[in-house]
């Protein structure tokens, strides 16, 4: 959830300032035209951790746009007159009217997220808390809101250095309050705890949109690039009538950062390693799935990469560990007829293995947010309200005992064109490389985004992604049946 | 919920059998229409009471339209193969493709409603698998299917006598079963969750449409037209790409009897009766909003009705009984600039009392589903789902300790004509009639039918809908008067 924003995002000062000029002309631009239309409102929420720099964006916003047509709330504990009134009633208050801009600072997600880290309240009520959200902010995209949520993040690390140095600074040391102390032992249970309300609560016409605090530059430039963004996509929707909220804009990092192209792709490993390795975690696997308690749950492995990233050589090398009758591998290619009359998930469903079985995806249902998002396949409505409904599914198989685990296997580009080459060279291989291929190559930087966001949004606690380095073959089938070992050996106990 | 289906809705034989041969013929065309044109699935749950003619109601369509296009599925309990995956697997397995027809007898509500009727299940669990459930519908008609949602009904005296018949007859005492018996016995759990379970899953995409089942013609010949105008109006939407799905049609009434229409308007009272019994009221009224305990609670009183139906005067009779710091009356018209602006909910929220006080609203939220239904001043999408965002709305001030109190003040169209003509009369009554009124007259029916289906989506355990027969203003009087008492006293304890 939090990945894409700890990877260090920073935009230099010469680039920044050049960059932040731009941008206050087209904020105003896109504010006066908001202003002019009178057609919606703009509700932008600032959440996150303390001191990923909260208070500094929303000044920034109201200095680099037009102050009297924004209205800036804080919500702190609730006024005598607000609580003799339904929690929301405060909010309903401070709506902004059509036209105008309202940044909230603390919103309705405060209260259920403090009090669920306190321990005053228990997962269910938290539950229910969210659920209530939704329809709540469903209502008013409905009703033509423009609905902007940010989450201001910083890594553990990053929010200790970051109060360390208030704290030092005599002029700023008095910002630092026992509630930040406070907050800052809690920050494991905050971060778990806001991840579950992120995944819970991004739907497509209002997605949390997380951003890396520590630099300032990244940090407000990002905010005001995506704020002038959502803006203009929703001025150009000319829909009338139903559904006048159109899909959120994603977030494209400025600094080009991204979680799959940070990985350090030289990891390798030598021949002889690769072989003892091999042979002690096929023998692993081979015990863990004939464990007895393995009849009493399922396995789903998933997994997805670019053309020629070696999907196809490690799932071999699971499926040789393994008893042939008690696995399929689903190889996920464009739907058939019979799969285009249903609603996208069905052609999933009916492979969903029962008790004591496995089903490995080669490819799987996030082509929904990978291919069909890149090639335009489906509308970008279909592929937004995707994530949630991953979730779901994903949800449903680990409610059933289901064991889920999924690989996103990462090379470089030069690595698959050198892999593309060798297969045609090699005429055994060469079915394997097609026209599509070399088209799917030309949008690179499109999937790497899609993937990106993918994990992003669909690494829950129960069923998180695993990243692999993949340029190296050894390396990348080793992480992975150890990954696998590790993910069964928790469920089944140790054995040896 | 339940009240429109309990007023013994009826269609003669010789009608019946007129109209059947229509249906039969449109019903066959809508779907070879459907299967032409491959754009949507139309799924059909069969769910409601033992007896109601769930099980005559899917062999009758069976019968009428193509069977080689219908699919019929049966879900009892889940065998090996359906226990050894997650719950929804078996109803993902038999969805319909699009193009065809799918009937569930027995569908993801069931295991849920029984549950928690035994006892197995708390209300939690419920409203989780609820909210579950309205997910996984919202993906459904996102994809495009059209889902058909069908309760039919019987009251607790038909559902006993209908029992006694089969058990009678040598013919047909086969078919009642221990279980059948046992949830006669269940029946004011079953009538009080399946409600909550209704209000909850009422979506605009897919609501329940509850059909009264005890008359046979009634309810098939219901259950057909309504299948037809479905599928019709969503083959008629040409809207592709997002949002396919449409607003479901609102059930029409083929014997044109409502709640509203079968009220008797003849009740009236005495002079005599009324000055005494206004005076009881009124200081009752006046006790009870002085009680200590008033000032930890609030109280909304909601006023809806035909003009000149008596609102205002029934209103002045409560607010002589309570001092005038403590209510304000706010009177509804068209909203004003600055509440344009807003979502349609704010400006119900700005007038939201605190604890210890009265807001009287004459004319209220209500509006949405009545004169902005009717005149078309939202679209139909708009009106659909404001029954459930009104649902919710209450409830936030439910849980605020708010006592809501909501009356419908019903005349016949002689009597209010009769008002009318008298108001012109008089000259200082004269300001309160417009050509508007008059306007409004013409489309009496359709208000009719907007307020029935309005009491029967919004008429909660907790909020429910008093029916005035209004035509008497004194009975009116005092049956208002009487009931605002008995909902304090259940409250705050008697007074006297």
């Amino acid at each position: 959830m939090f990945e894409s924003a700890e990877l260090g995002h920073q935009i230099a000062k010469d680039v920044y300032k050049k960059e932040v000029a731009k941008l206050r002309e087209a904020l105003l631009d896109v504010q006066f035209d908001l202003a002019e239309s009178k057609r919606f409102p703009v509700i932008i929420l600032i959440g996150g951790v303390d001191g990923a720099g909260k208070g500094e964006v929303a000044n920034l916003l109201n200095e680099w746009m037009d102050p009297r047509r924004i209205t800036t709330c804080a919500f702190g504990p609730p006024s005598e007159e607000e609580a003799s009134r339904p929690p929301m009633w405060r909010f309903w208050r401070q709506l902004p009217p059509k036209g105008e801009i309202g940044i909230f600072f603390g919103s309705w997600y405060t209260a259920p997220i403090i009090s669920r880290a306190y321990g005053e309240s228990k997962d269910a009520e938290l539950d229910n808390a969210l659920e209530d959200i939704v329809r709540f902010e469903r209502m008013l995209t409905d009703e033509g809101a423009l609905l902007i949520k940010f989450w201001f993040h910083l890594s553990k690390e990053k929010q200790k250095a970051r109060i360390h140095d208030l704290q030092k600074n005599p002029k700023t040391s008095w910002r630092v309050t026992e509630r930040d102390l406070h907050h800052l032992k809690l920050y494991d249970k905050f971060r778990q705890i806001s991840g579950h309300v992120i995944r819970e609560t991004s739907t497509a016409n209002a997605p949390w949109i997380i951003i890396e605090g520590y630099d300032a530059n990244y940090r407000n430039l990002t905010a005001g690039s995506y704020i002038r963004d959502a803006i203009r996509k929703q001025l150009d929707n000319k829909t009338n009538g139903n559904n006048r909220s159109v899909a959120a804009p994603i977030l494209q990092p400025i600094d080009k950062l991204h979680i799959l192209n940070t990985l350090d792709l030289g990891k390798s490993l030598e021949k002889d390693d690769y072989t003892k390795q091999l042979e002690k975690y096929q023998r692993k696997i081979n015990l863990l799935t004939r464990h007895p308690k393995f009849k009493d749950m399922s396995l789903v492995i998933v997994f997805e990469g670019a053309d020629a990233a070696g999907k196809g050589g490690s799932i071999r090398r699971i499926t040789h560990a393994v008893d042939a009758r008690f696995y399929k591998v689903i190889p996920i290619a464009a739907p058939t007829d019979e799969e285009r009359a249903q609603p996208y998930l069905w052609r999933f469903w009916r492979h969903i293995p029962g008790n004591g079985r496995i089903t490995i995806f080669d490819r799987s249902w996030y082509g929904r947010v990978l291919v069909e998002r890149v090639e335009g396949y489906c509308s970008e409505q279909d592929w937004m309200r995707a994530y949630a409904e991953i979730n779901d599914f994903e949800s449903q198989l680990i409610d059933n005992d289901t064991l889920i685990v999924k690989f996103w296997l990462q090379i470089s580009q030069e690595e698959q064109l050198r892999r593309f080459e060798e297969r045609q060279e090699i005429s055994f291989k060469r079915f394997k490389i097609t026209e599509e291929d070399w088209r799917n190559r030309e949008k690179w930087d499109a999937y790497q985004i899609a993937a990106s966001d993918m994990v992003d949004r669909t690494s829950t606690g129960h069923a998180p992604w695993t990243l692999i380095e993949a340029n190296d073959k050894n390396y990348a089938r080793i992480k992975i049946l150890r990954t696998l070992v590790d993910a069964l050996e928790d469920r089944l106990g140790n054995v040896d």
